[in-house]
């Protein structure tokens, strides 16, 4: 079969409305189907129901240190939910906080902590005329939205198949001293599913930047999220990566269980060298005393240790995988070859990144939107919501069931189709 | 008998040596016993044991809305969380947002947002020269160490019976357009246990601030913590009240349940206008997906309704009151009449407030420590931990047993009268 390009115009317009056909079809169904967000099923939730039982009013509720964990106190987290959170995020207990529910919420004060304090001693960013993020792209819509909040400038960064482009970030840090930081999902990323290569993490751990508040922020959110128990990425861990560099304090780790219990009603955890989580811990007792320990002792005895959680994830896996394959099979069936678009087979995290056409990603999300599709907006995945090829579109299919699921993916590889059609009729 | 000024420095001698001797027993008991913080006891979190069960593996966990409570989604609290903090804090629903579990660091996050991004649109405080709040003395040491921190300049205001002392409130705030807000705990102070009077509260609601942006931080940490059923306190709702004085959006009102459920494991609201919450919104669906909605669930399935949150208020106050009362008759008893201090009966809340003669907090402090009693330290009911008059002292009665609570009272009393002493005999 040939590509769409290679297509006569009478070819297009044949094809055009055949399609057109399938798809009134479809949308007669008046179905409403949900592909925009990373949210976990009920099925997955249901895997975490027996959380609810391991504490109840005959549970002793002290923990390891024993203290009283229905009282106040304990600024950063109980000993053994420090450990487990640790261990997911492959470094010691000495390296973590935990915080509340939201690890989007840690990050955010982190931020809004340099605005105000600075970073370890220095001038807080507010005080600065430039304050600038690098933003691999495409990337995660709410990284992008807490630095639009600070005015924080976003400058874009390619996102290659081993991460983003370490030539352009080596020599951005190094020349610009307004630089303070980047986003980085580096496991099965945000929205591509690409695993940092080694060389990326150790280019990472070398950066020599200009500025010596910036701050690699690194959102490990899909650490232990995988698809397949036999083909999983491995992403060597960043600080030590930066402590063998001579760069301990250069990166903030974060995660939380978010994926992995509750989304809302999990725990979350910042790493750091000691010397930014003293820093840290200066804001932390201001700002509260203390984050839901009963819920902290709820996580730790549910899955006791990381091993519970790795054996937990496998049940994850086992209902994600079938949905990750139905959506891939539906777009190599449907649109392999055509050359009106690409994408990466994960092997993890939440998310299928689809790029389309130069011009196409708007108007594909729009027509799939006519059928009942609701994907996440076009441009989400860059900041300011701006792509500046209109071409990436973030396909999420963990919430939706199987049986909808293929409808939805049938609905969107129509869309892709007829709008491709289209933006290829008018060079023709 | 005569007051301690009154006695001759020879019977003044001869007292002390009685109280040294007295001092030394007890000290040689080598006790150790906290009054410092306003701490639930076991007991109390006890009350609340059966809040462990009400959500279990086999719960229906969709709140009233139908939404699933274990995954994303609702952002300010769910309706039925709302309606019981709201009925607590006497307000309407759709005035109150949900927050996690601290409302310390709902007021955190309250003036760290205005000093990045404002009130409602002004600038920035960050941006501005100055910034000052307004402190009635004594007063809560975590509202202070806020303000310190985002180096917001805090003027003592006093408090008198009533209240702030209006007079000088009026007068600042009219006047001093660098004056951002207030902090009140206008029920059941902390730590005097004072009760704002209705004419205070309406002299509130009036204020003429120079500042648009000016906020009252009102604190109503212990709206529903009686000591009696017979004796409460009334206190005007100050949304209402500011409402009817054409200031609708002058006021952010706080709570918890950290003091009705669990400390650090409870739920946390703010009230405010319509226009205010809209502005805090913006901030928190950039900050936060939303905070723990299984753990709202839990406290509304618990308590269900505010009378079920009434009820549950009188055990606490059962296990409270005899506390308070030990305290109470011991400083009667054995300071009644000698000149040497000053305290209120609070009908409510956490704290009995001790005015030592000036000059003598400090060494109170240290003097009961010696016996192995922990206080506040002296000062911390001020800003900076300064109280220029070395005289307030802050008693935490909740956390120690009823026979500890003796002990350390009676530690406490000898503590004073002997450092009263030596201060009398200065001047003699």
């Amino acid at each position: 079969m040939p590509t769409y390009s290679e297509m006569s115009r009478e070819e297009l317009q044949q094809e055009k409305s055949e399609l057109e056909a399938r798809f009134e079809e479809v949308k007669a169904k008046g179905l409403k189907l949900d592909m925009s967000r990373g949210k976990p099923s009920a099925a997955q939730l249901d895997l975490s129901m027996e959380m609810m039982d391991v504490l109840n009013s005959s549970s002793n509720l002290k923990c390891e240190e024993g203290i009283d964990c229905r009282n106040y106190g304990v600024l950063d987290g109980i000993r053994e939910a420090k450990q487990l959170l640790a261990d997911m995020m492959e470094v010691s207990a000495e390296n973590v906080i935990i915080y509340g529910n939201s690890s989007l919420n840690v990050m955010f004060d982190t931020v809004a902590r340099s605005m105000t304090h600075g970073v370890m001693g220095s001038t807080p960013w507010a005080k600065l005329d430039k304050v600038k993020f690098l933003c691999p792209v495409p990337g995660y819509d709410r990284h992008f939205a807490i630095t639009e909040y600070f005015g924080i400038e976003m400058i874009n960064v390619p996102m290659t198949p081993a991460g983003p482009d370490m030539d352009m970030v080596e020599r951005l840090v190094r020349e610009d001293e307004s630089i303070k930081g980047i986003w980085c999902v580096p496991k099965y990323s945000n929205p591509q599913g690409i695993t940092y290569s080694d060389e990326t993490v150790r280019r990472f751990a070398q950066l020599q930047p200009a500025a010596k508040d910036f701050r690699i922020y690194w959102d490990n959110a899909y650490g232990i999220h995988h698809l397949y128990e036999d083909k999983q990425d491995y992403l060597p861990e960043i600080l030590l990566e930066c402590k063998k560099a001579g760069n301990p304090d250069m990166v903030y780790k974060f995660c939380s269980t978010s994926k992995v219990s509750f989304p809302g009603s999990g725990i979350a955890a910042i790493a750091a060298s000691k010397d930014n989580l003293i820093n840290i811990r200066k804001q932390m007792t201001i700002q509260t005393i203390g984050h839901d320990k009963l819920n902290q002792l709820r996580h730790v005895r549910f899955y006791k240790d990381i091993h519970g959680m790795v054996e937990h994830m496998k049940k994850h896996a086992d209902i994600l995988r079938p949905k990750f394959e139905t959506v891939l099979d539906v777009l190599e069936r449907e649109l392999g070859g055509l050359g009106i678009g690409s994408w990466i087979r994960p092997r993890g995290g939440y998310f299928i990144s689809f790029d389309a056409l130069p011009g196409c990603a708007k108007a594909i999300v729009a027509k799939a939107k006519e059928a009942g599709v609701v994907m996440t907006n076009a441009g989400a995945t860059f900041p300011y919501g701006k792509d500046p090829d209109d071409s990436n579109i973030r396909i999420a299919p963990s919430f939706p069931t199987p049986e909808e699921l293929a409808m939805a993916a049938e609905i969107f590889v129509l869309s892709v189709k007829l709008v491709s059609i289209d933006k290829i009729l008018e060079t023709k």
